[in-house]
């Protein structure tokens, strides 16, 4: 068991549970030999979901934790009032090193709250940020940061972009990632006071490969693989993405009934326009990681399926094997 | 003359120009009988592209202007140097009252700019937002601040909402339009240190109707008709709007044409998809007003068709006709 990648999985967490993280985390161990997985949670409802399944018992265990926290609970109050939840064990086991990483799709709020005060920080990491994988033209950029502690600084951009960076390179497989910190216009001198102290530090900074400005029209487009922001902006840009898409794609499909030429259309192109409209839905890539920490945390949507709980859990495997954590330390403490 | 409402336009701003300036303002001559249309620019240039139309010749007259701003020129510089180019000539005669409205496609920077220095704002007034319209499952919301000034003040902001509705109630025709903040969750306590202090302002404030917070993912649904927010995240907003539409617009048009079958049924779909992709562009909406000045300047897109700048004129009129000027002068008084 030494060898093996411990993950520890939220049950309770997400509007799919105990479902779709007991299935995803079925699903990932049957895919994977290298894998070892707590599921945090109510025991008896965790058992009774997992005896659906046939997998390697011996790769599996269920970790008693009697409460749920809700997602419009306060975080900070939750993560401190129950410490018998199943957000608060799977990030305690994190923190005390029986688990490598830790996945939910429970309350934002308290995952992020749990990540800084229960698992912790990399010494010398000031913030860690929340890190999306967002589709793109091109394939896969990563927002950094949509996490809850806004107003930054510039010496926490630069860190965003660091992380990033081998983030990219060592989960996602990016060689030379471009960075880029979101502003609104490309010329060095625009932007607000943030970015403007920003700049400069970023294209002083020897380990990253630094492309620039990105005005967010050019982020669907693909044109740089780390994107570096404040969390306020990060977040607006997440969510708008969602917003956008969500909303034309209803329209379209609205357009597309309203005749019976339309309709008899709509039935051919429907395979084609399925796997676009997949390939630019966020939910199937396995979450946001949360950068910085003492071990992984991964942020799976509320909605969260099966699917991608199992490839949040695969981040965690990629994260634990190419000692992600241990080269955060190192380029931080540069 | 002195019952018409006098608008200068820009002739030489933008990718289209001449052209589409002039037609623009061509077809607005031929339909209002309310307008009188000055077109600032090269006079060779004007009268040869103005030649090609039929129009009311005693409502339209050129006005000199020899030199041009381009886009890649710094705003501030360019609006000192070139005393006589088509956007400070234009923005002169609504300072001198001479024209009640400017509308440009041109530099974006240059026009703000010359909004504050040369027309000036309305007494009271911190600050002229750039408040475009952007498009939404329900119609339209007004954005406001997309303009240069980044890193605004809750006084600010709270001037936008006030603004935002006056325009929205007067010139779109929203009866009491929804104000709404921007901010990373529904609840009060959420945000930046400027949402933080903004919100409880605009909640007291008893002109507006203001009904909290909006997410980001939430604006194309429409869900807010004035949507206030600092400029810097606005200008986000309105460029990630286009961009995700843009991208998705590309993709799903190639997932369209990669078989026969889908190539069929794109042909079949083609009208309906036409209409709803048309109302989601925001260019043919007439620009976004730079509000607060001592007269309206209309910002069209650097790619404007004569349809747009011609639906810019028209904003000008409404805006004459409504007295927004005034309107603004006595809320931000009060």
């Amino acid at each position: 068991m030494s060898d093996l990648v411990k993950v520890a999985v939220d049950a309770m967490g997400g509007d799919n549970a105990p479902e779709a993280p007991v299935k995803g985390a079925v699903d990932a161990l049957n895919e994977s030999e290298s894998l070892y997985i707590y599921l945090t949670g109510v025991k008896e409802i965790v058992e009774k979901e997992l005896s659906k399944y046939t997998y390697p018992k011996e790769r599996l265990e269920v970790v008693a934790a009697s409460e749920v926290i809700e997602t419009a609970e306060p975080p900070v109050a939750a993560i401190r009032a129950k410490k018998d939840s199943s957000i608060v064990v799977g990030q305690t086991m994190v923190r005390k090193q029986q688990a490598d990483a830790f996945v939910s799709s429970g309350s934002t709020g308290a995952v992020l709250v749990g990540g800084q005060v229960i698992v912790g920080r990399i010494k010398g990491v000031e913030r860690a940020p929340l890190a999306p994988l967002i589709p793109t033209a091109r394939g896969m950029s990563l927002l950094i940061d949509c996490g809850a502690n806004v107003d930054a600084r510039p010496s926490h951009l630069v860190q965003f972009a660091k992380m990033g960076s081998i983030y990219m390179e060592n989960v996602v497989g990016i060689r030379k990632p471009k960075v880029a910190i979101v502003n609104i216009g490309a010329e060095e001198e625009k932007g607000n006071a943030l970015v403007k102290e920003t700049f400069p530090l970023l294209k002083a900074c020897e380990n990253i490969h630094f492309v620039g400005s990105i005005e967010a029209r050019d982020i669907p487009a693909g044109d740089a693989d780390v994107i570096v922001c404040e969390a306020f902006v990060g977040n607006v840009i997440l969510k708008l993405y969602e917003g956008v898409g969500a909303t034309l794609i209803s329209e379209i499909k609205k357009s597309m009934l309203s005749s019976l030429r339309s309709k008899l259309g709509a039935m051919l192109v429907k395979p084609a326009l399925k796997t676009t409209l997949k390939r630019f839905n966020a939910s199937d890539h396995g979450g946001a990681p949360l950068l910085g920490l003492k071990g992984l945390v991964v942020k799976t949507h509320g909605s969260a399926s099966a699917l991608e709980i199992k490839n949040g859990i695969f981040q965690c495997l990629q994260f634990k094997e190419q000692n992600i954590a241990d080269k955060i330390k190192e380029h931080i403490a540069m």
